[in-house]
């Protein structure tokens, strides 16, 4: 990589013969990376032992188990979870306290019981369960969540993809699509900082998501709020409100919030939240209860204790961004200098959440993805991002730099970009 | 209750006059009853305070956040549970370590999710799902656990009781249910130390649970194996090994158990187990993968470190025996001082798990409730050991004297029995 053309010119306004040397140093690059023996990982957005250790005051928590309402957190019972922790998400999540349960670990399972309760009883405002409609479908905002999209396949939930803008979900495509066909049942949506793409759900854009007709009549938005306040700057963005909105707008049962703290404190043994109308809540318990005597109080009571105040909260994301900005810099700044004006590449500069999304060459994202494997870089495999794993354009690459030390991002990236370059020159020159 | 008729003339022999005097007696000592203003509960098994502080040293724990096998349990990942901990307690319920899963807190969830994936997707031997079959049912002995029948009636399985003997369920009943109606899919069993009943099942009986034909090539015995070490006597009761009979009689597939430390640690934040098979234990992971990125792993280790051994966890029953015998122990004695001989009343002896089953004079167990309650003592609801709380003879009434401190067990007790003695009366007077 020390050889490189002027940034200026894009390898698409080079001759053959230049695209062939260029294509050579990549080569040459390529193969001492593979020498090297890298080991590295970009695949998921887990979170560094460096960031689990700002929690590690939980392990002498709680210091009481006793809720501050006079529970034995010990013992069975509290099927919405411990009401003070509650209040203080409700807060963070702009809910009211009715609005929310606080769960297990996982939002993921919060979410596949969700579906599975649509799916066997029907929500609130379902004429039937889903499981005996003959087909439903799903709106995909993609780039989005591997794991949504697995989640719907287990299910034999139909997806239909729809672009993310840089305002959230593209709106008018949702509400074309929603408008006459009562098969659609409901859409993704990670509305602050989205996985993988970082963009934030404006108000506008929830607003017209909250009020949109739908030939359903429980259409319902899966807000999974995954990011809420995972920012990467000193602006602490505001997700939308839509749990109001679509109260306002006469569709109060459409929204499910998801939220968990496993990017907050433990990544598998934090708290997971599920929220929405005081009606949908109601249904979440009434259908959770046949099969739960009421969530681990005591993980409540602990993150209860370790946070104090729902501030408490934002000043400990203030510690995790103090280790992630840098790492996300560090992949902006190679990307910048490694792909800049080359015309082979685009990637996002997201100002919060887990990801970097990068958009390599056309018809060269598995072909990355496999030179860096080669190097010893684990890349998401191509099309993750994408329902079916069909990404259509074969160009999207999810980077999650949380995991590694600041150096091996470095590695990973230098690696990555190298592997960029390489597979571009070959395509073009093919 | 101070002027008992001789014990030795059961009610039925009595005459009228003397049955309107005893009649006279019990209303008096009722109304004294409902004058003191008691307040107990019988209606859970709930474990005590006392038996929760003996679990406390969990509140400390883990001192570290590696798994012996090196892994960060504070993260992601892990889905089958901190193996260790696997290890430990497939010992205790004589399994393989790849034959049992660690997952979150609860039992009950475990068997909705197992439920749910048979329901939605199938089991390894089924020939589809579930909810695609024209008709469930499911083998109920009875009397049970009622959350095993509301289960059931959520997913709208139709429910078979059987009665239980004192081997475990009535095998001729079940093998002639299931050797001709495809539609039977499974069965419930706690297998030692029924709830409520007490019984042990047998080795001969599981073996012919085991080894029954059925019409269902995909039948299932969920092997709730709640109480498996919750002995009332020093004798350790060893469970039968349903997975090996099953599996040495061709349907390895056919039990699936589940277990807990809800009743060993904390009943609200305890760690929960599923095994069988090999096979069901992927088939549970290959389906619970789509909604879980892994269990509290570090609630896993605070087990670990808590017990430390096999032998551990057996000594730590020997404390909660202490606590709980007693109490056991003052429910016998009362039911015998107060009921015995009269001819109105049988109950169970158990020797392990957490309930008496008491069958007061047919026609009088919802009346006896109703006086109960009326006297301040919350007894289960008539019928709840029963599918659709349908008790036919109206004569079981679950005690669960394991909460209360010792003095109100005895108080509670004395209260029920003048309850059961007056409502007796009544009937007879009719």
């Amino acid at each position: 990589m020390s050889e490189q053309q002027p940034l200026s010119l894009p390898l698409t306004e080079r001759s053959r013969s230049e695209l062939e040397s260029f294509r050579d140093t990549q080569q040459a690059a390529y193969d001492e990376l593979v020498a090297s023996g890298l080991k590295l990982d970009l695949t998921r957005g887990k979170p560094s032992a460096e960031q689990l250790d700002l929690a590690d005051g939980l392990l002498a928590l709680p210091t009481t188990t006793t809720t501050p309402d006079g529970v034995d957190s010990r013992n069975y019972g509290g099927l919405a979870g411990v009401t003070a922790l509650r209040a203080m998400f409700a807060e963070l999540l702009g809910l009211e306290v009715e609005q929310l349960s606080a769960q297990g670990t996982s939002s993921l399972t919060l979410m596949k019981d969700v579906l599975s309760y649509l799916w066997l009883k029907g929500g609130v405002d379902s004429e039937r369960p889903w499981g005996q409609e003959e087909k439903v479908r799903f709106v995909c905002p993609v780039p989005g969540y591997d794991r949504h999209f697995t989640l719907l396949e287990w299910f034999g939930i139909e997806m239909v993809p729809v672009p993310m803008t840089d305002d959230g979900p593209d709106a008018d495509a949702v509400a074309a699509l929603v408008a006459n066909d009562a098969s659609i049942k409901g859409m993704w949506l990670v509305p602050t900082y989205a996985n993988p793409t970082g963009q934030v759900t404006t108000q506008e854009v929830a607003e017209r998501l909250a009020s949109m007709p739908t030939a359903a009549p429980d259409f319902k938005i899966f807000w999974d709020n995954a990011y809420a306040l995972h920012h990467l700057t000193p602006e602490e963005t505001k997700s939308a409100d839509i749990v109001s909105l679509a109260a306002v707008s006469g569709h109060p049962h459409r929204p499910v919030l998801f939220a968990s703290t496993s990017k907050i404190t433990y990544a598998g043994a934090g708290v997971a939240f599920v929220g929405g109308s005081r009606e949908t809540v109601t249904w979440f318990h009434d259908n959770l209860g046949l099969g739960s005597i009421g969530p681990d109080k005591v993980n409540h009571l602990r993150h209860l204790e370790f946070f104090g105040t729902p501030q408490g909260v934002r000043d400990h994301m203030d510690k995790h961004r103090a280790l992630l900005a840098p790492k996300f810099a560090e992949v902006e700044r190679i990307l910048t200098e490694q792909l800049g004006g080359l015309g082979i590449a685009t990637w996002t500069h997201p100002r919060g959440g887990y990801f970097v999304s990068l958009d390599v060459l056309p018809g060269t994202a598995s072909r990355v993805i496999e030179l860096a494997k080669g190097a010893g870089v684990a890349l998401t495999p191509a099309g993750s991002a994408f329902p079916y794993r069909d990404d259509p354009d074969n160009t999207n690459i999810r980077l999650a730099p949380s995991f590694p030390v600041l150096s091996e991002v470095t590695g990973a990236m230098e690696a990555v970009t190298t592997c960029v370059l390489l597979a571009a020159a070959e395509q073009l020159l093919a």
